[in-house]
Protein backbone atom coordinates (compact mmCIF):
# COMPACT_ATOMS: atom_id res chain seq x y z
CA UNK A 1 0.00 0.00 0.00
CA UNK A 2 1.05 3.60 -0.76
CA UNK A 3 -0.02 6.42 1.65
CA UNK A 4 -0.02 9.80 0.46
CA UNK A 5 0.31 12.66 3.28
CA UNK A 6 2.15 15.13 5.12
CA UNK A 7 3.56 14.65 8.74
CA UNK A 8 1.50 17.53 10.21
CA UNK A 9 -1.55 16.21 8.73
CA UNK A 10 -3.83 15.33 11.60
CA UNK A 11 -5.73 13.60 8.70
CA UNK A 12 -2.80 11.52 7.43
CA UNK A 13 -2.02 11.24 11.37
CA UNK A 14 -5.27 9.14 11.94
CA UNK A 15 -4.54 7.41 8.82
CA UNK A 16 -0.86 6.41 9.79
CA UNK A 17 -1.82 4.95 13.43
CA UNK A 18 -4.63 3.29 11.90
CA UNK A 19 -2.55 0.92 9.64
CA UNK A 20 -0.09 0.78 13.03
CA UNK A 21 -3.01 -0.62 15.04
CA UNK A 22 -3.21 -2.95 12.18
CA UNK A 23 -0.11 -3.72 11.72
CA UNK A 24 0.19 -2.78 8.11
CA UNK A 25 2.82 -1.69 5.95
CA UNK A 26 2.80 1.56 3.88
CA UNK A 27 5.03 3.37 1.88
CA UNK A 28 4.70 6.85 2.43
CA UNK A 29 4.37 9.68 -0.39
CA UNK A 30 4.80 13.35 0.99
CA UNK A 31 3.17 16.27 -0.21
CA UNK A 32 3.74 20.03 1.29
CA UNK A 33 0.99 21.25 1.81
CA UNK A 34 2.18 24.86 2.15
CA UNK A 35 4.09 24.73 -1.15
CA UNK A 36 0.28 23.47 -2.37
CA UNK A 37 2.19 20.06 -3.60
CA UNK A 38 -1.71 18.22 -2.74
CA UNK A 39 -3.20 20.40 -5.53
CA UNK A 40 -0.29 19.29 -8.43
CA UNK A 41 -2.36 17.28 -11.64
CA UNK A 42 -1.12 13.76 -11.14
CA UNK A 43 -2.23 13.92 -7.59
CA UNK A 44 -5.70 15.47 -8.00
CA UNK A 45 -7.01 12.29 -10.41
CA UNK A 46 -6.48 10.46 -7.40
CA UNK A 47 -7.86 13.15 -4.79
CA UNK A 48 -10.30 15.30 -6.72
CA UNK A 49 -10.57 17.43 -3.38
CA UNK A 50 -6.71 18.20 -3.40
CA UNK A 51 -6.30 16.85 0.59
CA UNK A 52 -4.37 14.04 2.01
CA UNK A 53 -4.40 11.60 2.65
CA UNK A 54 -4.96 9.71 -0.21
CA UNK A 55 -4.41 5.36 0.61
CA UNK A 56 -3.37 3.04 -2.44
CA UNK A 57 -4.82 -0.25 -1.46
CA UNK A 58 -3.31 -3.30 -2.45
CA UNK A 59 -5.50 -3.42 -5.76
CA UNK A 60 -4.47 -0.01 -6.66
CA UNK A 61 -7.63 1.38 -5.75
CA UNK A 62 -7.51 5.00 -4.43
CA UNK A 63 -9.16 5.94 -1.52
CA UNK A 64 -10.00 9.09 -0.13
CA UNK A 65 -10.83 10.96 3.59
CA UNK A 66 -9.29 9.60 6.61
CA UNK A 67 -12.23 8.60 8.56
CA UNK A 68 -13.47 6.41 4.91
CA UNK A 69 -10.05 5.11 4.95
CA UNK A 70 -9.68 3.44 8.20
CA UNK A 71 -13.29 2.00 7.70
CA UNK A 72 -12.09 -0.16 5.19
CA UNK A 73 -9.27 -0.66 6.79
CA UNK A 74 -11.27 -2.09 9.65
CA UNK A 75 -13.56 -3.73 7.38
CA UNK A 76 -10.73 -5.60 5.68
CA UNK A 77 -8.29 -6.31 8.65
CA UNK A 78 -10.70 -7.02 11.36
CA UNK A 79 -8.09 -7.15 14.24
CA UNK A 80 -7.69 -5.23 16.55
CA UNK A 81 -11.16 -3.84 16.02
CA UNK A 82 -11.18 0.47 16.03
CA UNK A 83 -14.69 0.03 16.84
CA UNK A 84 -16.78 -1.15 19.87
CA UNK A 85 -19.29 -4.30 19.50
CA UNK A 86 -21.96 -3.06 20.74
CA UNK A 87 -24.10 -0.85 18.26
CA UNK A 88 -24.61 1.93 21.06
CA UNK A 89 -21.52 2.05 21.74
CA UNK A 90 -20.19 2.18 18.18
CA UNK A 91 -22.49 5.33 17.69
CA UNK A 92 -21.14 7.44 20.69
CA UNK A 93 -17.30 6.40 19.17
CA UNK A 94 -18.26 7.60 15.67
CA UNK A 95 -20.24 11.11 16.94
CA UNK A 96 -16.88 11.63 19.27
CA UNK A 97 -14.89 11.06 15.90
CA UNK A 98 -16.93 13.18 14.06
CA UNK A 99 -16.89 15.79 16.62
CA UNK A 100 -13.21 16.58 15.80
CA UNK A 101 -12.95 15.53 12.16
CA UNK A 102 -15.58 17.36 10.88
CA UNK A 103 -16.12 20.08 13.49
CA UNK A 104 -12.41 20.85 14.70
CA UNK A 105 -10.16 20.21 11.81
CA UNK A 106 -11.68 21.73 8.67
CA UNK A 107 -12.30 24.62 10.63
CA UNK A 108 -8.81 24.93 11.27
CA UNK A 109 -6.74 23.25 8.15
CA UNK A 110 -4.05 24.60 6.40
CA UNK A 111 -6.63 25.70 3.42
CA UNK A 112 -9.27 27.65 5.58
CA UNK A 113 -5.83 29.66 7.48
CA UNK A 114 -4.58 30.48 3.35
CA UNK A 115 -8.09 31.94 2.99
CA UNK A 116 -8.38 33.71 5.94
CA UNK A 117 -4.66 35.55 5.52
CA UNK A 118 -6.18 36.11 1.88
CA UNK A 119 -8.95 38.17 3.21
CA UNK A 120 -6.16 40.56 5.05
CA UNK A 121 -5.85 38.94 8.22
CA UNK A 122 -2.62 38.97 10.96
CA UNK A 123 -0.80 35.27 11.47
CA UNK A 124 -2.26 36.45 15.42
CA UNK A 125 -5.61 36.63 13.84
CA UNK A 126 -4.94 33.43 11.87
CA UNK A 127 -3.71 31.74 15.15
CA UNK A 128 -6.71 32.81 17.12
CA UNK A 129 -9.11 31.51 14.63
CA UNK A 130 -7.53 27.79 14.67
CA UNK A 131 -7.08 27.80 18.32
CA UNK A 132 -11.06 29.23 18.58
CA UNK A 133 -12.60 26.59 17.17
CA UNK A 134 -9.83 24.03 18.70
CA UNK A 135 -10.08 24.99 21.95
CA UNK A 136 -14.18 24.94 22.09
CA UNK A 137 -14.37 21.43 20.27
CA UNK A 138 -12.43 19.58 22.21
CA UNK A 139 -14.17 21.25 25.70
CA UNK A 140 -17.40 19.83 24.64
CA UNK A 141 -15.33 16.40 23.68
CA UNK A 142 -14.38 16.20 27.06
CA UNK A 143 -17.72 16.56 28.21
CA UNK A 144 -18.54 13.69 25.58
CA UNK A 145 -16.32 11.25 27.61
CA UNK A 146 -15.72 12.65 31.16
CA UNK A 147 -18.20 10.14 33.26
CA UNK A 148 -16.58 6.91 29.96
CA UNK A 149 -14.16 4.44 32.00
CA UNK A 150 -10.70 5.16 30.69
CA UNK A 151 -7.82 4.82 30.46
CA UNK A 152 -8.37 5.74 26.82
CA UNK A 153 -11.62 7.62 25.08
CA UNK A 154 -13.66 4.64 25.37
CA UNK A 155 -12.97 2.08 28.01
CA UNK A 156 -9.82 -0.35 27.43
CA UNK A 157 -8.42 -0.55 23.86
CA UNK A 158 -8.05 2.03 21.62
CA UNK A 159 -10.65 2.94 19.32
CA UNK A 160 -11.74 5.66 16.17
CA UNK A 161 -11.92 8.54 18.89
CA UNK A 162 -8.37 8.20 20.40
CA UNK A 163 -7.12 7.75 16.61
CA UNK A 164 -9.03 11.13 15.54
CA UNK A 165 -8.60 12.79 19.63
CA UNK A 166 -4.49 12.49 19.30
CA UNK A 167 -3.54 14.73 16.23
CA UNK A 168 -6.26 17.25 17.28
CA UNK A 169 -4.41 17.73 20.63
CA UNK A 170 -0.61 17.90 18.92
CA UNK A 171 -2.94 20.55 16.89
CA UNK A 172 -4.02 22.40 19.92
CA UNK A 173 -0.75 22.64 20.96
CA UNK A 174 0.64 24.14 17.89
CA UNK A 175 -2.05 26.53 18.22
CA UNK A 176 -1.00 27.55 21.86
CA UNK A 177 -4.62 26.26 23.18
CA UNK A 178 -5.04 25.46 27.02
CA UNK A 179 -5.62 21.63 27.34
CA UNK A 180 -4.74 21.31 30.99
CA UNK A 181 -8.12 21.51 31.99
CA UNK A 182 -9.43 18.74 29.86
CA UNK A 183 -8.55 16.13 32.22
CA UNK A 184 -10.25 13.22 30.20
CA UNK A 185 -8.95 13.61 27.12
CA UNK A 186 -5.08 14.18 28.21
CA UNK A 187 -5.60 10.80 30.47
CA UNK A 188 -6.96 9.04 26.75
CA UNK A 189 -3.83 10.85 25.09
CA UNK A 190 -1.35 9.79 27.62
CA UNK A 191 -3.08 5.92 26.89
CA UNK A 192 -2.78 6.24 23.61
CA UNK A 193 0.68 7.43 23.40
CA UNK A 194 2.24 5.09 25.13
CA UNK A 195 1.49 2.46 22.53
CA UNK A 196 4.11 1.86 19.50
CA UNK A 197 1.40 2.27 17.15
CA UNK A 198 0.34 6.31 18.39
CA UNK A 199 4.22 7.21 19.09
CA UNK A 200 5.33 5.45 15.59
CA UNK A 201 2.91 7.85 13.67
CA UNK A 202 3.85 11.19 15.71
CA UNK A 203 4.62 14.46 12.97
CA UNK A 204 7.95 14.16 13.78
CA UNK A 205 8.89 10.85 13.59
CA UNK A 206 7.71 10.59 10.32
CA UNK A 207 10.48 11.11 7.22
CA UNK A 208 9.18 14.23 6.07
CA UNK A 209 9.28 15.94 9.41
CA UNK A 210 10.76 19.72 9.37
CA UNK B 1 -37.64 8.83 19.05
CA UNK B 2 -37.38 12.77 18.96
CA UNK B 3 -35.06 14.80 16.61
CA UNK B 4 -34.13 18.26 17.96
CA UNK B 5 -33.18 19.75 14.85
CA UNK B 6 -33.93 22.92 12.72
CA UNK B 7 -35.85 23.58 9.29
CA UNK B 8 -32.34 24.86 7.56
CA UNK B 9 -29.81 22.82 9.02
CA UNK B 10 -28.56 20.99 6.63
CA UNK B 11 -26.86 17.98 9.11
CA UNK B 12 -30.93 18.01 10.48
CA UNK B 13 -32.01 17.62 6.82
CA UNK B 14 -29.45 14.55 6.85
CA UNK B 15 -31.48 12.71 9.37
CA UNK B 16 -34.77 13.74 8.17
CA UNK B 17 -34.31 12.05 4.64
CA UNK B 18 -32.72 9.05 6.27
CA UNK B 19 -35.72 8.78 9.04
CA UNK B 20 -37.84 8.76 5.91
CA UNK B 21 -36.41 5.98 4.12
CA UNK B 22 -36.07 3.83 6.72
CA UNK B 23 -39.89 4.55 7.27
CA UNK B 24 -39.57 5.59 10.93
CA UNK B 25 -41.61 8.27 12.58
CA UNK B 26 -39.67 11.20 15.12
CA UNK B 27 -41.32 13.98 17.10
CA UNK B 28 -39.36 16.80 15.76
CA UNK B 29 -38.50 19.51 18.10
CA UNK B 30 -36.71 23.08 16.65
CA UNK B 31 -34.02 25.01 18.19
CA UNK B 32 -33.70 28.16 16.58
CA UNK B 33 -29.94 28.86 15.90
CA UNK B 34 -29.81 32.53 14.61
CA UNK B 35 -31.40 32.59 18.77
CA UNK B 36 -28.93 30.62 20.11
CA UNK B 37 -31.58 28.04 21.05
CA UNK B 38 -28.87 25.54 20.17
CA UNK B 39 -26.96 27.00 23.55
CA UNK B 40 -29.51 26.51 25.78
CA UNK B 41 -28.33 24.94 28.89
CA UNK B 42 -30.81 22.23 29.22
CA UNK B 43 -30.02 21.22 25.73
CA UNK B 44 -26.19 20.92 25.86
CA UNK B 45 -27.01 17.84 28.20
CA UNK B 46 -28.15 16.31 25.43
CA UNK B 47 -25.93 17.78 23.18
CA UNK B 48 -22.58 19.10 24.43
CA UNK B 49 -21.13 20.59 21.22
CA UNK B 50 -24.70 22.63 21.25
CA UNK B 51 -25.00 21.12 17.53
CA UNK B 52 -28.48 20.25 15.65
CA UNK B 53 -29.33 17.30 15.20
CA UNK B 54 -29.48 14.92 18.36
CA UNK B 55 -31.57 11.98 17.78
CA UNK B 56 -33.50 10.39 21.03
CA UNK B 57 -33.87 6.89 20.41
CA UNK B 58 -36.35 4.44 21.55
CA UNK B 59 -34.79 3.53 24.25
CA UNK B 60 -33.73 7.51 25.52
CA UNK B 61 -30.02 7.63 24.42
CA UNK B 62 -29.42 10.80 23.08
CA UNK B 63 -27.42 10.46 19.57
CA UNK B 64 -25.38 13.36 18.15
CA UNK B 65 -23.58 14.03 15.00
CA UNK B 66 -25.50 13.21 11.97
CA UNK B 67 -23.68 10.56 10.10
CA UNK B 68 -23.13 9.09 13.41
CA UNK B 69 -27.14 8.59 13.86
CA UNK B 70 -27.95 7.61 10.43
CA UNK B 71 -25.10 4.88 11.11
CA UNK B 72 -26.87 3.81 13.97
CA UNK B 73 -30.41 3.81 12.28
CA UNK B 74 -28.73 1.64 9.11
CA UNK B 75 -28.01 -0.76 11.69
CA UNK B 76 -31.21 -0.95 13.95
CA UNK B 77 -33.36 -0.50 10.58
CA UNK B 78 -30.94 -2.26 8.12
CA UNK B 79 -33.58 -2.06 5.30
CA UNK B 80 -33.06 -0.29 3.08
CA UNK B 81 -29.26 0.06 3.09
CA UNK B 82 -27.70 3.66 2.90
CA UNK B 83 -25.02 1.81 1.99
CA UNK B 84 -23.25 -0.43 -0.88
CA UNK B 85 -23.02 -3.97 0.10
CA UNK B 86 -19.86 -4.14 -1.56
CA UNK B 87 -16.58 -3.12 0.28
CA UNK B 88 -14.67 -0.68 -2.09
CA UNK B 89 -18.12 0.83 -2.91
CA UNK B 90 -18.96 1.52 0.58
CA UNK B 91 -15.58 3.26 1.22
CA UNK B 92 -16.73 5.44 -2.17
CA UNK B 93 -19.87 6.40 -0.78
CA UNK B 94 -18.47 7.04 2.45
CA UNK B 95 -15.43 9.55 1.67
CA UNK B 96 -18.36 11.02 -0.42
CA UNK B 97 -20.42 11.96 1.95
CA UNK B 98 -17.74 13.00 4.05
CA UNK B 99 -16.27 15.44 1.45
CA UNK B 100 -19.38 17.31 2.20
CA UNK B 101 -19.90 16.64 5.99
CA UNK B 102 -16.37 17.31 6.64
CA UNK B 103 -15.17 19.36 4.19
CA UNK B 104 -17.81 21.94 3.45
CA UNK B 105 -20.36 21.86 5.78
CA UNK B 106 -18.64 22.57 8.72
CA UNK B 107 -16.82 25.39 7.13
CA UNK B 108 -19.87 27.61 6.08
CA UNK B 109 -22.55 26.45 9.17
CA UNK B 110 -23.75 29.37 11.02
CA UNK B 111 -21.04 29.50 14.35
CA UNK B 112 -18.45 29.47 11.54
CA UNK B 113 -20.11 32.22 9.75
CA UNK B 114 -21.29 34.10 12.89
CA UNK B 115 -17.47 34.61 13.61
CA UNK B 116 -16.73 35.88 10.21
CA UNK B 117 -19.08 38.83 11.40
CA UNK B 118 -17.36 38.97 14.59
CA UNK B 119 -14.25 39.79 12.67
CA UNK B 120 -15.98 42.69 10.78
CA UNK B 121 -16.62 40.97 7.81
CA UNK B 122 -19.62 42.48 5.91
CA UNK B 123 -22.62 40.11 4.63
CA UNK B 124 -21.00 39.93 0.86
CA UNK B 125 -17.44 38.93 2.59
CA UNK B 126 -19.98 36.03 4.57
CA UNK B 127 -21.85 35.02 1.87
CA UNK B 128 -19.08 34.97 -0.54
CA UNK B 129 -16.69 32.44 2.12
CA UNK B 130 -19.57 30.25 2.32
CA UNK B 131 -20.19 30.26 -1.44
CA UNK B 132 -16.14 29.82 -1.91
CA UNK B 133 -16.02 26.85 0.19
CA UNK B 134 -18.98 25.31 -0.77
CA UNK B 135 -18.60 25.87 -4.61
CA UNK B 136 -15.01 24.68 -4.06
CA UNK B 137 -16.18 21.17 -2.63
CA UNK B 138 -18.94 20.75 -4.64
CA UNK B 139 -16.94 20.95 -7.97
CA UNK B 140 -14.63 18.10 -6.60
CA UNK B 141 -18.06 16.30 -5.41
CA UNK B 142 -18.90 16.16 -9.41
CA UNK B 143 -15.73 14.39 -10.13
CA UNK B 144 -15.68 12.06 -7.59
CA UNK B 145 -19.15 10.81 -9.20
CA UNK B 146 -18.58 11.85 -12.86
CA UNK B 147 -17.50 7.89 -14.23
CA UNK B 148 -20.25 6.40 -11.79
CA UNK B 149 -23.91 5.22 -13.03
CA UNK B 150 -26.81 6.60 -12.02
CA UNK B 151 -29.84 7.83 -11.75
CA UNK B 152 -28.52 8.61 -8.05
CA UNK B 153 -24.57 9.18 -6.70
CA UNK B 154 -24.03 5.73 -6.39
CA UNK B 155 -25.98 3.83 -8.87
CA UNK B 156 -29.50 2.65 -8.45
CA UNK B 157 -30.67 3.33 -4.99
CA UNK B 158 -30.11 6.22 -3.00
CA UNK B 159 -27.08 5.71 -0.19
CA UNK B 160 -25.73 8.39 2.21
CA UNK B 161 -24.09 10.14 -0.14
CA UNK B 162 -27.58 11.36 -1.70
CA UNK B 163 -28.31 12.31 1.54
CA UNK B 164 -25.91 14.86 2.37
CA UNK B 165 -25.51 15.48 -1.19
CA UNK B 166 -29.30 17.23 -1.27
CA UNK B 167 -29.21 19.35 1.49
CA UNK B 168 -25.44 20.76 0.41
CA UNK B 169 -27.57 21.48 -2.81
CA UNK B 170 -29.54 23.80 -0.98
CA UNK B 171 -27.14 25.54 1.08
CA UNK B 172 -25.49 25.73 -2.19
CA UNK B 173 -28.87 28.16 -3.81
CA UNK B 174 -29.18 30.09 -0.81
CA UNK B 175 -25.68 31.13 -0.95
CA UNK B 176 -25.73 31.95 -4.79
CA UNK B 177 -23.78 29.21 -5.93
CA UNK B 178 -23.28 28.23 -9.51
CA UNK B 179 -23.82 24.73 -10.20
CA UNK B 180 -25.22 24.14 -13.60
CA UNK B 181 -22.09 23.16 -14.33
CA UNK B 182 -22.36 20.34 -12.29
CA UNK B 183 -24.84 17.85 -14.24
CA UNK B 184 -23.70 14.66 -12.28
CA UNK B 185 -24.79 16.29 -9.16
CA UNK B 186 -27.39 18.04 -10.40
CA UNK B 187 -29.19 14.54 -11.98
CA UNK B 188 -28.45 12.61 -8.65
CA UNK B 189 -30.35 15.68 -6.82
CA UNK B 190 -33.37 15.16 -9.38
CA UNK B 191 -33.30 10.86 -8.63
CA UNK B 192 -33.31 11.89 -4.75
CA UNK B 193 -35.65 14.50 -4.78
CA UNK B 194 -38.37 12.87 -7.19
CA UNK B 195 -38.27 10.28 -4.09
CA UNK B 196 -41.33 11.05 -1.33
CA UNK B 197 -38.49 10.47 1.82
CA UNK B 198 -36.55 13.31 0.60
CA UNK B 199 -39.42 15.70 -0.55
CA UNK B 200 -41.09 15.30 2.40
CA UNK B 201 -37.39 16.41 4.05
CA UNK B 202 -37.03 19.74 2.55
CA UNK B 203 -36.37 22.49 4.76
CA UNK B 204 -40.02 24.57 3.31
CA UNK B 205 -41.87 21.02 4.53
CA UNK B 206 -41.21 21.65 8.28
CA UNK B 207 -43.23 22.91 10.89
CA UNK B 208 -40.82 25.52 11.93
CA UNK B 209 -39.87 26.85 8.31
CA UNK B 210 -40.25 30.30 8.16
Amino acid sequence: MKLHGYFRSSASYRVRIALNLKGLAAEHLSHHLRKGEQRDPAYLTLNPQGLVPTLIDDAGHALTQSLAIIGRLDETHPEPALLPSDALQRAHVRAFALAIACDIHPVQNSKVLARLRELGHTEDDVTAWAAWITREGLAACEILIADRPGPFCFGAAPTLADICLVPQLANARRFGVRVEDLPRLLAAETAARSLKAFADAAPERQIDAE
